[in-house]
């Protein structure tokens, strides 16, 4: 295919000069034109893979700790890395994030601009940045031109990175409001995680908003709603489909270090909305693994590598999906920004990386602070059997498994600390040291297991926030060179719907 | 113009399916082949950049700092991003840069597999692992083409990046010997900083090695050496030039923000190069922003900006001459590793960023830390009068200047433990916590300094070291396409030695 390649090459040389001779002879830059001859099809078929809180550092150290012994591929000695499905994108580009009002940008201002290629202000859902305005979506602009609509998230199908595509509100915390959309939105497929729009406490969040009992109006607007794998898997093409399983206590799915096996998976949702949307009217699908964000403000690393793998995975469905029908689809792949300031180097571990010390972390921080919570309120845990809970569940000080598990006198000092102050029930954070080791709202003991464990592999954390460097973008298929090159979030949009020839004319 | 071209796709088009149809159509695998038809001509004149220490974080903080007031680029109110030369670059990679035996790369593994192509062992210079064996570089391949050779970096000239693409030596401390085999290079032009290797402490360091005297070693070998502006603007083409002003005491150029003006620049190292070595015969040039790390191990963020900033003026010199030499040229820009695992965003000013607060820094750390030392030399310097200093030449605890520059109970504490630390002249650092804080061997008051300061414009680091992230790759020109999608650093140097077909046959 190679050498076939380069005849073809050559030939188009002597063709593409002729026509350039004829077409623009009068114009010095053709450069561009001979550099690189760039055409595509319209895709009919697009894929919008959104990781919240992932950007370059998230995806390195997911394939780091990839490669290292027993994460997940086990290629002992090899200093090399492991590669996620997004790697193999023949196109990359990086975007900034910024929003209207902030350098570092929020999950709603950055799907805003993901979704409609336009800038807005903090928290705002596809409105203008004073509310004045709503913004068309690609995704209603797809259904305007006739194409089936799917909208999975990993987090609440109400959360502010799937919102974007289908809900207008000048608040991301109208929970009830924006859920509501969903109703009227006339989408074909949701799913993931279940709706806090519904949850009691939420269904007033918005004072002009009514309650909503947002299953019985996705029911009224003939939604089909699926709560079981085996009920998803009865629904058929032409359907209309609500579908969750299990789901934790903000809506979304549990983090996938942590999911039962009866609860659906990401790339099972996504699985199945090709099924469904699968047709000639061509369809937009948009999948948010939205728990990498959650994991990296609480510093959890393990917790995070193993979402972005579950994300990687749905990407995985779409990757067999466009091998099927390369000339009329079109993925891509961004974040909406970074959380958390993660790196791959430490200050202690100085030049030293050890990946492998992640593996034997059994549970996220969530599931644990839950445990270390009960302890705080029945009073019966000292700090010895707290350590061996910490060895079982996170390797940490467990030599046995590995020496460098083993802790120092400055950790086990740090340990201690933590620990009494998680016992002592005491959440106030004002004072400037204990917030920056502890975080604004995360239990003390928990994270500095994470901080302590992720620091001995050789990563590091600046923040409990998102930060503001760019993200990069991954594009495969019709249109993919497009998205070369640097530019911002807004363009991403842009380019999407430019290329998919989304916009009404 | 955008008219034209869609025509000229269109015609394409046609044109290009019935090439398909006779040269492939057996072929069920054409898809990739319709998506982009790329060609190119050889470049033959070829532009290597390399940041080092330079990776996605370094080229945000210096655009998110640019685009704030008054840093460089006023643009007061805009919550935007500056631009950078090499943002303007149609196409990005992202490379991997493990070494052979370690994850977190060194600069002489990195510049050998950027050089050679292949992987190497921590501290080697274009040899094999185990020093059996030298690598050809791809600026002697080059050279052995014809084309005309020039090196540059604003550190040593036998630094390890300048050094493994023309010497081979088991150590990159083997200043002596790697400088020695500048003379033997035949290249055609060196410049930037001075040698090491012609000092004293360096002359007999590899214990095989003889004491060399570089000058006359190069001036013995044809070499013309200017050592002032007036000097290196009168040489010519068809000389061999060696080309470097004022140093350091590591040989090394000034800091950008501390440069003398009578100290030449790297962009005017470059532009000379452009110069003296454009010919029909094209050339190779590897031009090197080197202290980039070096602000970065010691986590100063302006003096790192103000670095890259020299280092993309240089750019801006090649895209001068690319701009009229398009279809003979390509450009690539990378980094060698990042350094300092530095991000944009910090645990206490959560999503809050003020890069306007750096303005304000007169002189890099290693300028203010040769005055603190002379204090604790002397004991003549209080603390208040340190923090005067610290006022005048960062700005920091200036709230004249600006309110968030004043300085809390907190960080006047971590100030004042510093101060007492430097003026101990204990320079200790096994413990484990002030190693954290202080690093490895930089003076504590003045890194305590740079760390509040950088904190406060919602800045962070988390080593003093390099760490694992992968780099980018920008480029432009013919084959520019060919450095699109994710790979290693070693694909980097196969990719220019294909396209620029430097190999011999």
């Amino acid at each position: 295919m190679k050498n076939a390649m380069k005849v073809i090459m050559g030939s188009l040389v002597l063709l593409t000069s002729l026509i350039l001779l004829v077409s623009c002879g009068d114009d010095g830059d053709d450069s561009d034109v001979l550099n690189s001859i760039t055409k595509y099809d319209t895709p009919k078929y697009v894929f919008y893979f959104i990781g919240d809180g992932m950007a370059n550092p998230q995806v390195n150290l997911t394939e780091a700790a990839l490669n290292d012994d027993d994460f997940r591929l086990a290629k002992p000695g090899d200093v090399g890395v492991g590669v996620l499905n997004l790697s193999t994108f023949p196109v990359i580009g990086m975007a900034t994030t910024f929003a209207e009002d902030r350098y570092i940008t929020g999950s709603a201002a950055a799907a805003t601009a993901l979704a409609c290629g336009k800038k807005t202000t903090i928290g705002t859902i596809s409105q203008n940045g004073d509310h004045s305005q709503d913004f068309e979506t690609m995704a209603e602009m797809a259904k305007a031109k006739g194409m089936k609509i799917g909208i999975i998230s990993s987090v609440s199908i109400d959360h502010a990175t799937p919102a974007c595509f289908y809900a207008h509100e000048p608040s991301r915390g109208n929970y009830n409001n924006i859920a509501a959309q969903m109703a009227t939105s006339n989408f074909d497929y949701f799913a993931g995680g279940f709706a806090k729009g519904d949850f009691e406490k939420y269904r007033g969040r918005d004072p002009e908003g009514d309650p909503k009992d947002i299953i019985a109006e996705m029911q009224n607007a003939g939604y089909t709603i699926t709560t079981t794998r085996a009920e998803l898997q009865a629904t058929q093409p032409g359907q209309k489909v609500w579908a969750y399983t299990g789901y934790d206590g903000d809506a979304a799915l549990y983090y996938e270090l942590d999911r039962p096996s009866d609860h659906v998976s990401l790339a099972e949702f996504t699985a199945k909305g090709i099924e469904l949307l699968h047709s000639k009217d061509g369809f937009f699908m948009m999948i948010e693994g939205g728990k990498i964000d959650w994991a990296c403000h609480a510093n959890d690393a393990v917790s995070a590598a193993h979402d972005l793998i579950a994300f990687d995975n749905a990407i995985g469905e779409a990757l067999d999906f466009y091998n099927e029908h390369p000339k009329e689809t079109l993925i891509i792949i961004t974040g909406d920004h970074e959380c958390g300031g993660l790196t791959l180097g430490f200050a202690a571990t100085e030049y030293e990386s050890a990946f492998a010390l992640l593996k034997d972390q059994k549970i996220s921080y969530q599931e644990f602070a839950v445990r270390v919570g009960n302890w705080a309120d029945n009073g019966n845990v000292n700090f010895s059997t707290a350590l061996d809970s910490m060895k079982y569940f996170f390797g940490l000080g467990n030599a046995n498994l590995n020496n460098a598990l083993a802790l120092s006198e400055y950790e086990t000092n740090c340990l201690k600390e933590a620990f009494n102050e998680s016992m002592s029930g005491d959440t106030d954070r004002d004072n400037e040291e204990n917030f920056l080791k502890y975080g604004p709202y995360y239990d003390p003991f928990t994270i500095t297991i994470t901080h302590i464990l992720n620091q001995k592999a050789g990563i590091d954390w600046t923040s409990y926030y998102h930060t503001g460097v760019p993200v990069p973008v991954y594009a495969m298929g019709q249109g993919q060179y497009e998205f070369s090159g640097s530019y911002d979030n807004t363009d991403i949009a842009k380019k999407i719907i430019e290329i998919a020839e989304l916009a009404s004319d």
